[in-house]
């Protein structure tokens, strides 16, 4: 028997889809996690793919998600609208915004979108992609669980704290940018601990404060920001926006309030939305794009650069003919979760 | 003969106003070229004080900035404000779209300045700061010359890129920071080579596109983004919003419109104020910033951190009641500017 599972997307979707249903998701929330996990699988995004699966679960079983909430939208001002979960999961919370803040982006020139009180365990690349697809130019921010040190410090204080940018382009898939502001991811440092690899420099400090290349030690510790104290700075930038400044949990809070660790942290997200005709006098988007393209040309023409996201409109490309690759242990621990809620 | 001179802040204005009313710049543009070259002097940012007088001068002399321009206001949407700086300088145009810019926040919930048509060398932070303290959430970013090679790349493309934003404080200065995405100024590697010491690891590449330590190789080569690929993503985007969203130059534009070889480029700048009342169903404001004055108080709580920009406030103390010390040669060089105009 192989150790992977060939699927179709669409078999990747029912699947997430009745695992969620089997543990009592509404329709549009199990239709939503599934849109998403199955936009991860397809780029081959796999650790926002089938995998978390298992998260939302846990999240229902142990941390009290609401797996059928209907999140409820509100207009706070012109340019703000605000959707509250109802302390379910964000893909439905983020899909019931995104109409709202692209005709606000459109009306007003720029918006903004406050999501809160949900769970959050998505990638940002696919709502961003979504709203720069339809013409705008999209960021969005959230929030984690606490991981990171702060600048010069050595305790877990910030999530891993994401922060994504999406700019349009004219009859192709937009750019758009998804980090963490830590220097790694921390399924690298469990992978590497997994292969029984030393890390890298500069991803982690341990328990003592003092920097590690030891997996185990990095974390019982603190990951490190990106690039020093610059990334700790959008680090907390992030904490500000999507806690903060839209009423929510910072991440640190979202730890505390795990208190079963299920590493399915409540927590928030902010988005902003802007019509780039709008931003200039003539409302001439086609020049803006055009004059996008040339600096996308002289990047590519240096040796060694790719633009960000092109990995995966690569994998896209060929998933969509092909279908993806699903380890059979991920395979069947999802299945059983159809067949054997929890 | 001291190597310094010791001045009030006053008398750094005065200098400043006074060079740049000699070199041809209209009461208005003087004055806020000498606000903003006078707070950077009095937060011991040095690189952007009384040294950057010069640039300024030979904008006018050699690259065609119009030092009476008067930077002219208009709403392109309820949420977009632009200023057309008129080929002036970017702290007059600054100054002037800073209140409609707060209106709108306040109005709209969130609002953008399209900053264009002006030369701009001044720091991000003096601006983004004044706002905050308003009670306004901001960013700010702007390109420059082209020095830094794209991610995978070797060959300068983009500027330095600086990204600030801040963040309201009740009671206190706000938080705010202002950080290029370049690994290092470009200051910092001409410091480097008149000390005759080796860069630090990953600040540059030769022309060759391979690593150097050495500074004048670094100098003929290119700047690298700060933290690696994530770096040239904040780069990137920040060359999006001050080029092509708001129909100004790129850096690399820029660069190839500096024919004479200023460094003083022209360029625009993209802000965005958010009110944060707006954001949240009660509009409790104070409770926002409460929530995170606990999130500071935990950084700090660890050894070895501070907040963005708590260096510059604790200079702001200091310089205010002592003054400045200004090298002797920098203040001859901005005196003989007043007394005998290029």
């Amino acid at each position: 028997m192989s150790d992977t599972v060939r699927m179709t997307l669409d078999e990747v979707h029912r699947l997430a889809f009745d695992a969620c249903r089997a543990n009592g998701c509404s329709e549009a929330q199990a239709r939503a996690i599934a849109d998403t996990l199955t936009s991860a699988e397809r780029d081959e995004a796999k650790s926002h793919g089938l995998f978390r699966v298992p998260f939302y679960v846990k999240a229902i079983a142990g941390s009290g998600a609401v797996p059928d909430a209907e999140p409820r939208v509100a207009g706070l001002a012109p340019g703000i609208v605000r959707v509250d979960g109802g302390m379910g999961f964000a893909p439905l919370a983020l899909q019931v915004g995104a109409e709202p803040l692209a005709e606000r982006a459109r009306s007003q020139g720029i918006a903004a979108l406050c999501l809160t009180n949900m769970f959050h365990v998505s990638a940002l690349w696919p709502e961003v992609e979504r709203l720069a697809a339809q013409g705008l130019v999209v960021f969005a921010f959230t929030g984690a669980i606490s991981y990171v040190a702060p600048a010069g410090g050595s305790q877990p204080l910030y999530g891993t704290n994401p922060m994504a940018f999406g700019w349009p382009r004219a009859g192709k898939a937009p750019l758009v940018f998804d980090q963490a502001s830590s220097a790694s991811a921390r399924g690298e440092i469990q992978l590497h601990l997994r292969a029984g690899k030393r890390l890298p420099e500069g991803w982690a400090v341990g328990p003592d404060g003092q920097p590690t290349t030891d997996p185990e030690t990095a974390l019982a510790g603190a990951q490190l920001p990106f690039g020093g104290h610059k990334g700790a700075a959008i680090a907390l930038m992030v904490e500000l926006l999507a806690g903060a400044l839209i009423g929510d949990l910072f991440s640190y809070e979202a730890a505390e309030a795990d208190t079963n660790g299920v590493g399915a942290p409540q927590g928030g997200e902010f988005m902003i939305a802007i019509d780039p005709a709008r931003c200039v006098p003539d409302g001439n988007r086609e020049a803006q794009l055009a004059h996008a393209e040339r600096l996308f040309a002289k990047i590519l023409e240096q040796d060694g650069t790719r633009l960000p996201a092109q990995r995966r409109y690569d994998a896209r490309a060929r998933t969509e003919a092909e279908g993806v690759s699903v380890p059979r242990s991920l395979y069947d621990e999802v299945r059983a979760l159809v067949d054997a809620p929890r």
